[in-house]
């Protein structure tokens, strides 16, 4: 007999199998008991019919509590009516793991008690749908990127510089020195570029910003590619490809998941339709200001500009060269305004907000060594970057996309949190 | 006129083409210069003849320095003599960025001086070489894991808790916390079995230690994969098979840059042959005395002991059942045995150590309750962990791969610094 995940189920109807499973929830009468299975791979019932089985296993089964494990023996059976499509008629169950009181019960239960509990809360339906998504989104930018050209070049996470001030970094002793959890890999990412070309990062990023929002985490995942010889043109449409390919990827493999969420899937497909719409910073200013909002030019966008812009294009939407004084110092001049820089943001509907940032970088030497002296950034820290514009400088752009915006976006969670299994936020750093 | 990467040069035999590349090293005579150029895809040769070449054109290939970044224009050839099959008879020279007094010349320079360099150092072949092959085992990681139905799930890295006690452990404030950067998401991959099954987590990891070794970074990658239903015997199985997969795709992937580094690959491909030995530590022990080496039962393996004993095999072999009191406090119980546990450690032969370390892990909730009371590790901030066993316990059992040790061993470098882009050790924090 074989042993066999739920998620196999189709492949064996009409066989007897066992199954490694926990009871999600139970109902059932004095003739039937249906048990709600899960086992990590998926969920479907399971049917135990008094007539057909031994009284000890019709107690075991209407004894049951939930989250107990147990094997379960029977044979797979289709099963139209159900989510799943298949059940098994359970002929025999040896309890493996008893569970009393188990603490998430079927009723209501508040957030915070929730993420408290966010080592089981992982076994439920829409955690389990979620961040099964995440892993698509993860999967695919690996596919994507090595199809792409690319390799994965990771960035340090102990710093010893501190590349946008030091405000809103963790810091740590390092052996005597100071060190910090680095916010991005971007400059890393640099220097791999000018090596190998084609490079990106995907690894943990660290903020320790106060503001409780529902768009923020402390500990967040950043994929950040970098490309030599990509213009913002040639980045912007790597860019829209990437966000198309990540939707398409969750569309075909994660249908049931977009269900279980109520996501809905034809919205989604629609952002597939490339291009995005790519709007300047003035033109979405004087759009804003067309339409109420109180807004002058040089102001960065809050959530609820962020919000109108992308819902006016119903897609996905790049909004270009921003004002110089709002951005980093490493974006790239516009060769003919002194006032705004080759960058853009790409801003997704429905309230998601940003999903990625990006620009051309700057290539010269001794602009780049200006602007650091500018921001009071520490030239010695920056020296090895510098030298990247001293030896062999060349043209080149990246971006940076945030993973668990992504997630919330294709999801369509409101809250962050949800987004990754353990959440790290100003209160919350544990389980 | 197409505009190409080096790698791609083959599809463009006969061809006029565009490459934006860097100059590694030049000669010449008085009628020819030989630019040996790199473009982050691969390494070629550009030729420039005298004779057919303005005047301009052939001075500015004659007086280029080594990392001067340009656009060189000509005509694909194929080249049998050289390492990389093929050249430009180039035509035409556009310098994009200058490069003067590059810090590493051709000359022999220190290790140190070199990784103080390591922004540029990457440019170099042997951190090219080795580095690609750190991303197709990267690559080959997901590969694996997502095939066999793995999912990735992150754990967190900053933790409230210090699970083997704080003694190596980066410290932060975490708003007014005690936080510590993570050692292992282990305990994070086992809740995470009990939801999705087969999880495995893949991001960096830390440990604040003093000791320097020639293995040992503070800062590096950890693949752990963490399996419900899998005792030791399914997840050593698993094991080989990642391991035979991840050299096959080296092998596969990176013939020229195995070339490059000199490794033998006959010899990396002996290593795919599968099942590797399995010896018990009892064994293991005996083995070492019969060969002369002073060791009693209870201890742990130093490195002369492990290279031994893979040089004895030929081929990695798996340690099995390790003494209890040198392991950590969640290794399954041995059924029969009070003085050793469940658990294997794969150690690679050449003298590259311990690669992976493993075991079932114990279902028992007041055994382990004990054992983490034992060892003084605080019994509020396991709770969560101790959940795990109290709500649907099963049988699962993971390990831990560390990527780093996986590179060196693949590669054949001698220190793990090589391993990684920017390597964190207790006297290196830059760049
Ligand atoms: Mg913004
Ligand atoms: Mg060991």
């Amino acid at each position: 007999m074989p042993t066999i995940q739920i998620k196999d189920a189709s492949d064996y109807v009409g066989q007897r199998v066992k199954i490694g499973a926990w009871l999600r929830q139970k109902r059932g009468s004095g003739k039937m008991v249906f048990l709600q299975l899960r086992d990590g791979s998926g969920f479907f019932q399971g049917v135990v019919a008094k007539a057909d089985v031994s009284e000890e296993v019709f107690e075991t089964a209407k004894e049951l509590k939930q989250e107990t494990s147990m094997y379960v023996y029977g044979v797979i059976h289709e099963d139209a009516r159900s989510a799943f499509g298949y059940e098994m008629k359970v002929d025999h169950i040896d309890i493996i793991g008893e569970s009393h009181d188990y603490p998430i019960t079927p009723k209501e239960h508040g957030t915070e008690f929730l993420f408290d509990e966010r080592h089981l809360y992982l076994r439920h339906l829409k955690p389990y749908a979620t961040l099964k998504i995440r892993n698509t989104l993860i999967a695919a930018t690996y596919e994507f990127f090595n199809k792409e050209g690319f390799i994965k070049l990771d960035a340090p996470l102990l710093t010893g510089s501190a590349p946008e001030g030091t405000t809103e970094l963790f810091e740590t002793d390092y052996f005597g020195q100071d060190a910090y959890l680095s916010q991005t890999g971007q400059l890393y990412a640099e220097a791999g570029a000018m090596a190998f070309s084609k490079v990106f990062t995907f690894g943990p990023a660290f903020r320790a910003e106060k503001s409780k929002t529902r768009r923020h985490l402390t500990e967040f995942w950043m994929i950040e590619p970098e490309m030599a010889f990509y213009d913002q043109d040639a980045s912007m449409a790597l860019q829209e490809r990437y966000v198309a390919f990540l939707i398409e990827k969750v569309l075909e493999q994660n249908d049931q998941e977009l269900d279980m969420l109520g996501r809905d899937k034809e919205l989604l497909r629609s952002y597939t339709q490339l291009p995005f719409p790519r709007v300047s910073y003035d033109d979405a200013i004087t759009l804003l200001q067309d339409n109420g909002f109180d807004v002058e030019w040089g102001v960065d966008f809050g959530s609820p500009e962020e919000t109108f812009l992308a819902n006016h294009f119903s897609k996905p939407v790049f909004i270009v060269n921003f004002p110089k004084a709002i951005k980093a110092f490493y974006m790239k001049r516009h060769p003919e305004r002194e006032d705004v820089v080759i960058s853009a943001d790409l801003l997704a509907p429905e309230g998601y907000g940003e999903i990625i940032g990006g620009s051309e970088r700057d290539t010269d030497y001794d602009y780049l060594k200006q602007r650091i002296e500018e921001d009071g950034l520490g030239l010695e820290e920056y020296s090895w970057y510098l030298d990247l514009r001293k030896y062999g400088s060349v043209p080149h752009s990246g971006f940076g996309l945030g993973l668990e915006r992504m997630v919330t976006f294709v999801t369509g969670e409101e809250h962050i949190r949800e987004a990754i299994p353990f959440p790290r936020m100003t209160h919350r750093l544990r389980p």
